[in-house]
């Protein structure tokens, strides 16, 4: 094979999902795309890389030289409220169920034995000065609902013993909604019966 | 969002297969990794896009000035035989099983009113005199087992009428190797019935 589609097809094929089948798919048919397509990719990664750097104070992905993100600047969401998540991901899926209205922390990882994931890793050093500078009142906790989520949000929570005024939540566990019983697994399932609630 | 995340998500979901939440993910690993992963790949692709073209004679995607392709020069590969197949891919899947050792002729696409694919757009104009200056004398059809492939494959025949000693063959159809009976539609089923072999 050409060497140069070969070390295309290497990249594409590392992307998360993609693996060597999608990666030859995807080079193919930008190879084949008379209208552009891989340039304005291209240009389009390029500019990202160079632009783009971590909020200074939530780790949100934002444009360089702008200080703060959007969730910061907007003094809207100034309501006490401070949810913390593991990646950008987590922002993106809670901005689209427009449940949360109140500003974001990401901590960037789990605490994790396997992966080699320290205390140290995780961004909490500014949670402190976060909670006094814009009078948080409550710490929501939208980790994944795994031992390694359970054990960061225990970390943190203990990192923050002498913090006052602030109380702390998690989201429900439970069946989620249009979930059939019979597809339930025993762990939800368990949960979902400690927490059931009275009519 | 921020915009210019928003346009890398998009450009990387209409690839193939990846769509609006693979597009997200990749997004994602490319901005959040320090390696520079994000930059090689789009040096990558726009080195490709750049310098890469079809092969003049048999249409498979070569460096740009190198005249014609790695198959078609090299001289080991002139055994007579000529495989005729849609797209380059399967080229890489026939050169990956090592079943065929002669040249290739990507004809990039399937006749198909669907889809509006004319005669004309299929890239077999230079085929008799390939078959000449080549001196092909097996024509081998590696096309789709499809109704659009088996159109396309006696289209081809038609115009190579007045081509002398040449033989035309197409690939077995039948029951895939580790193939349950169970699991073979009737359509194969009855190939394989009509093609049965004597022990």
């Amino acid at each position: 094979m050409n060497p140069k589609i070969e070390k295309l097809i290497k990249l594409f094929a590392k992307l998360p999902r993609v693996g060597n089948r999608g990666g030859q798919r995807i080079a193919l048919s930008l190879l084949q795309d008379k209208t552009g397509r891989g340039i304005a990719l291209a240009n389009a990664i390029v500019d990202a890389m160079e632009n783009i750097v971590p909020c200074p104070r939530c780790g949100v992905l934002t444009d360089v030289g702008a200080g703060v993100c959007e969730f910061c600047r907007d003094s809207g969401r100034a309501n006490g409220q401070l949810c913390i998540v593991r990646d950008l991901s987590d922002v993106w899926t809670l901005e689209k169920s427009s449940v949360f209205h109140g500003r974001y922390h990401i901590i960037g990882g789990l605490l994790s034995g396997a992966s080699g994931i320290l205390p140290t890793d995780l961004n909490v050093k500014n949670l402190p000065s976060r909670i006094t500078d814009e009078i948080i009142t409550e710490i929501i906790f939208a980790l994944p609902n795994t031992v390694e989520g359970k054990t960061t949000q225990h970390y943190i929570v203990s990192t923050l013993n002498d913090v006052e005024n602030v109380v702390f939540s998690e989201l429900a566990s439970g069946v989620p909604l249009g979930g059939d019983l019979d597809y339930i697994d025993d762990g939800t399932l368990t949960l979902a019966f400690g927490g059931r609630k009275s009519l």
